[in-house]
């Protein structure tokens, strides 16, 4: 759960890349072990790209680190709990643990747990008040 | 019914552009009003990445043509039943109508359709055998 924290961190300084190119702040991190082998930000405006979640990027990198589809014995740490389309990536990378900061309190209709492999680990509320307030800051700017 | 055809024949060109390169023949198109705008096939072991679906990939790249996240006035025509991940990227795009050839008879335990934007309309069953056996063929000589 320390090591949780420490890594929700680096997840949350990506959040804080993206906010400085004015993308909705999501980061993200895939540690394998104990090594970050993949740092990405929310880029669907700067792509141009519905599908550029920070979750995305981060397991193409890691995937390609690794040189593996498979992301074993890796934890991905996200600052917003993941869409479906993220989850469902996850799914396919056969992921160990995924470890989300924020609570993703707008898209409830879909139970997202079920999308996941079985062999997944799901684990919510990592330093969630830091997490939920760079998005919520976000959007009070915005108004 | 005669459009969703002729595209579809060409979304299933692609799914035997992945067959040559020995990945899971899956293909896909983007039609923007009667206009291809994106062709991609199934590249996850080419691109040793769990997320290169032929759907992903149309996606994206159908909004770089059009600069928009959003693939207004279009059509994803694919071979097969998209999955989770691409269901849920569907939904960001907010894409008009999803054509799919062959059911997916594997992921049955989640409700895919629930994971579409409300205002995408999805068809199925569109050339199913050929899209279908395509898929099956190559899993049988792969015994």
């Amino acid at each position: 759960m320390v090591d949780d924290v420490f890594y929700m961190k680096l997840a949350l300084q990506e959040a804080f890349k993206a906010l400085d190119k004015d993308e909705i702040p999501i980061g993200a991190i895939v540690v394998c072990g104990s090594k970050v082998i993949a740092k990405a930000h929310n880029l669907t405006e700067t792509l141009c790209d519905a599908s550029a979640h920070a979750e995305m990027q981060a397991f193409t990198a890691a995937s390609n680190y690794l040189g593996s589809k498979y992301l074993k014995d890796c934890t991905l740490y996200v600052t917003l709990e993941p869409c479906a389309m993220c989850a469902g990536a996850a799914y396919w990378t056969q992921i160990d643990r995924v470890v989300f900061g924020a609570y993703d309190k707008k898209h409830i209709n879909v139970d997202k747990k079920t999308l996941y492999h079985p062999k997944t680990q799901l684990v919510g509320g990592v330093l969630e008040d830091e997490c939920a307030s760079v998005i919520s800051d976000y959007f009070k700017n915005k108004r």
